[in-house]
């Protein structure tokens, strides 16, 4: 159910962002004008990361800590602003439910949030798919470029989880359907044009991007891109509306730009570089946050879009919980509520792991949020804040789901002192290194692997990308997120391998994907999907959550 | 170029739509509170449906008529409120261009409308698609419901023409991708969810048709619908927010409810329900269309959509050109230009038939609106007159693609004279004749053909959806736009036949889907494509035209 709020041009007011730059979407959504945006001056805002121990079926509370966190700044009298991923409504029918948040911590409207939005996903995958339709037009009416149709490299969007696209032959049902081929959809928050929205810093850069995506290799050696087929124009009209960013709320009255979309584990998972400068343009401290655990969410944060925006954290809130703790040293899901101190003890050693990384890796100032759980005992939450303290990091708890910003300020006192050191941010690999050397420093440096493999298909795809002079990108991991491994490994582990078994160009985003162990670009539905449970009862939308 | 317009809320408010009832997208667009809408008291306001003679590449300007028509009834002080459909991406980026009238007879903002618009078809898509995941997702798990993936008659859709997906094969790649089946995608606005939504007249009956929804045979004989699989409630609420019809203006300031597919060739074609009774709610006279020729238009709002409904259209007006008439004459494109009263005698014939056809089948009193061009001698206007005048019917000349609504209040005028004499609307066949007695009434008495051939799966088919008591429903023909026959035929051509190659059960929308000839549920894309010309240029989109 959406709950109250304030009108959105109160929100918008607040920021001084004026009635014509305001594109209302209902009473309480609206995207704020580009032109506006890119006229403010420069400040001297601070831009805070939220990160994450890795990822376990008790549910951390990543988005729920950072606004929350928000809320608690605004209380003690900071000028916090938002800067957050828009949902996919793959999940949102699928297996998660909502990415609004939670309890008192929560993002509205939530449902609008959680379903369409204000049309970003929409227009993405518009412009995906009728891209790839353009390439499969072009070479069923003659193909002049002479592109091969067994090497085009991008695939169709769809924001629906369906196993079943993965891996499709279209074409088929005679001459008139065009050209035969072995090909698949990714969901949309993956696709190429995501990241390109995601990555781009203004509507030229944008259809530049663009021009830059490569459609696949030509018969006669070359690549073909979007520029030799000449479609960057259409495909930049369709994401015009797209790029602007989204302005709403939570529940606190907090304003919130959500924009750009999900998932760390199979694209780059950061929000736009546009809703983060919004964010630092409009307030004083900018809270941010990047998926899943910070091997994944954190390096692509700092590694693809710190590094090709100027962006600098100057704090990394690393959010985990007692009951995740307790998950990593052994304990079953249903044991969790239980006290034990010996299990905590032992599941630290992954908190700890992200620590040292984002310490030791990327040069951040770090701070812990212990999300509070009514089951947590005193005497662990004095365990993890003993094993933190040799690092010189500071655990405070935060009850915000159950009490809001008010639940907030220990942590928000806190962020406000650690700022006072702010991170000097460094990189995982520099940009001169080569693409397989750059793997082999995020295996070893950050998930702490003894090495990488490469399948064939893959490490013959490397060197030919480095040939074609695309040696200088950064690479996108793709790998599951439970575990700093690519497969499922509790804790810390070490000396495990980075099997890389499939490579994508992404030249208009401007990054290599690599795919690692048996990660999908394609979610599935599960047996009973969420799907069954949402309804809409005299009006109103339920079963979201 | 997005022109200049009144703010949403001034054309809100000349309708007396509060404020707290108009949802606003942007400051020219908004979306119309339902339960606002279906609170408003009966009125007697005139229905007037705009539809034409058989299009011709000469283009005859339906669009514009409607826009025209609503300006001049303005400008002569009637409160007339347009009733429309949305554009498609599809054509936007195909062969056609925008849909949003020309000239100085145009809808505005007339480039967010053609693209994106307020989410609606990326919705209809979005709700589709999550349902044919769904039931793929259902069979992967165990199919409880014993659903046949042979016979799943439920296709995906995209808004964008895309020849490729027609005919696909999903699940390839090995067991975690489902099972495998050949199905294919149709273009959104020829999916059945888009009739639903069209033809829906409340949230309620939206569930209870989406529930209706058939989406295959099971292996126990029986038939699986979307309500055995529990996720109308789902659907509904992915379609919560596109069931409110949206609210936009002609370049002259007139009110127009633009809402629901095009494409009255390959789906039903008409614009919702719920948007006809809103502008029959605020207006005098709602002004709505029915696309193509009247034989498909026509022919499908009133055996489809006023039979569901029980509106009734009190006049139709048949827009025609000299153009157009020289070309059903047999004169090439190139020589449109001459007067040539010989060619447009001979090519008269084709509107006379749609005007004979509304009279005899459908009851109705009919007005003919002659779109002006500059090229046309009186001469030949005069030939026209007095080729109707033995129909009893007047024929208008209307210049408001030049002039807007002054060059449209003949035609206007001309219009409230027909009003005090309006149609007894009719059917072209009863709800009790059978399933191909339907089809064989609506080819004889409107596409004047010989008769009806069935393909061997056509015709089992249908016995076996009578015999599962779908007899009851109306037909939904889809076949070529160009002319009375299912290919190619200038004129008014007769003794021909309407070859039935497939059907497709709508049992959402409440019709079954008869496929005639060679017509694609989904279109391709010509070696030029539009979208080769369109580009954002100074932060504007152009070249949409």
């Amino acid at each position: 159910m959406t709950r109250t709020s304030h009108p959105i041009s109160a929100v918008a007011a607040s920021l001084n962002i004026p009635d014509d730059a305001l594109l209302r979407y209902g009473h309480d959504k609206a995207k704020v004008d580009l032109d506006w945006l890119s006229s403010r001056p420069e400040n001297d805002s601070k831009l805070v990361l939220v990160t994450a121990m890795s990822p376990t079926p008790a549910g951390e509370g990543k988005t729920t800590t950072s606004i929350g966190l928000a809320d608690g700044l605004r209380r003690i009298g900071e000028e916090a602003v938002l800067a957050l991923r828009e949902p996919s409504m793959g999940p949102v029918f699928g297996m998660k439910g909502g990415a609004t948040g939670g309890g008192k911590a929560l993002l509205v409207p939530e449902t609008d949030i959680n379903l369409h939005f204000t049309g970003d996903f929409a227009a993405i995958a518009e412009a995906n798919n009728l891209l790839v339709a353009l390439v499969d037009n072009h070479i069923h009416h003659g193909n002049e470029l002479g592109i091969d149709p067994r090497a085009v490299g991008l695939r169709r969007a769809i924001d629906v989880n369906d196993r079943t696209l993965r891996t499709i032959i279209t074409s088929l049902g005679g001459r008139a359907n065009g050209v035969v081929r072995e090909t698949g959809f990714d969901i949309t928050a993956a696709s190429q044009i995501m990241a390109v929205l995601c990555l781009a810093e203004s509507p030229d850069d944008l259809k530049d991007r663009l021009a830059r995506i490569v459609i696949g290799d030509r018969f006669d050696g070359g690549e073909a891109t979007v520029a030799d087929l000449g479609v960057q124009g259409s495909l930049t009209a369709i994401l015009a509306s797209a790029l602007a960013p989204n302005l709403v709320q939570t529940l606190e009255g907090t304003p919130a730009f959500v924009h750009g979309g999900p998932f760390a584990n199979i694209a780059h998972g950061c929000n736009s570089i546009i809703a983060t400068r919004a964010a630092l343009a409009t307030g004083t401290i900018a809270i941010t946050e990047a998926g899943f655990g910070a091997d994944l969410g954190a390096e692509k944060f700092i590694d693809i879009k710190c590094r090709q925006s100027g962006l600098r954290p100057d704090l990394s809130v690393v959010v985990a919980t007692v009951r995740a703790l307790k998950y990593h040293g052994g304990v079953p899901l249903a044991e969790l509520a239980e006290e034990n101190v010996d299990a905590l003890r032992a599941g630290i050693v992954n908190l700890v792991r992200h620590v040292e990384n984002l310490q030791g890796v990327f040069g951040q100032s770090v701070l812990v949020a212990l999300n509070e759980f009514a089951t947590d005992t005193e005497v662990e939450i004095e365990a993890v804040k003993q094993a933190l303290a040799p690092l010189g990091v500071h655990a405070v708890t935060s009850s915000h789901f159950a009490n809001g910003g008010e639940g907030a300020t220990d942590l928000a006192r806190a962020v406000l002192e650690e700022l006072k050191t702010p991170s000097r941010t460094t990189f995982c690999y520099p940009d001169e290194a080569g693409l397989q050397e750059k793997a082999l420093n995020v295996a070893t440096r950050v998930y702490r692997a003894g090495g990488v493999t490469w399948t064939a298909s893959a490490k013959k795809e490397i060197l030919r990308l480095e040939e074609r002079g695309y040696g200088h990108l950064p690479v996108c991991i793709a790998k599951s997120q439970y575990s700093f491994a690519s497969e499922k490994m509790l804790g810390a582990p070490t000396g495990h391998t980075l099997p890389i078994r499939e490579v994508r160009l992404s030249a208009g985003a401007g990054f290599v994907v690599l795919i690692a162990g048996s990660i999908m670009t394609m979610p599935g539905l599960s047996k009973r999907p969420a799907a069954l449970d949402i309804d809409v009862v005299d009006g109103e939308i339920v079963g979201l959550h």
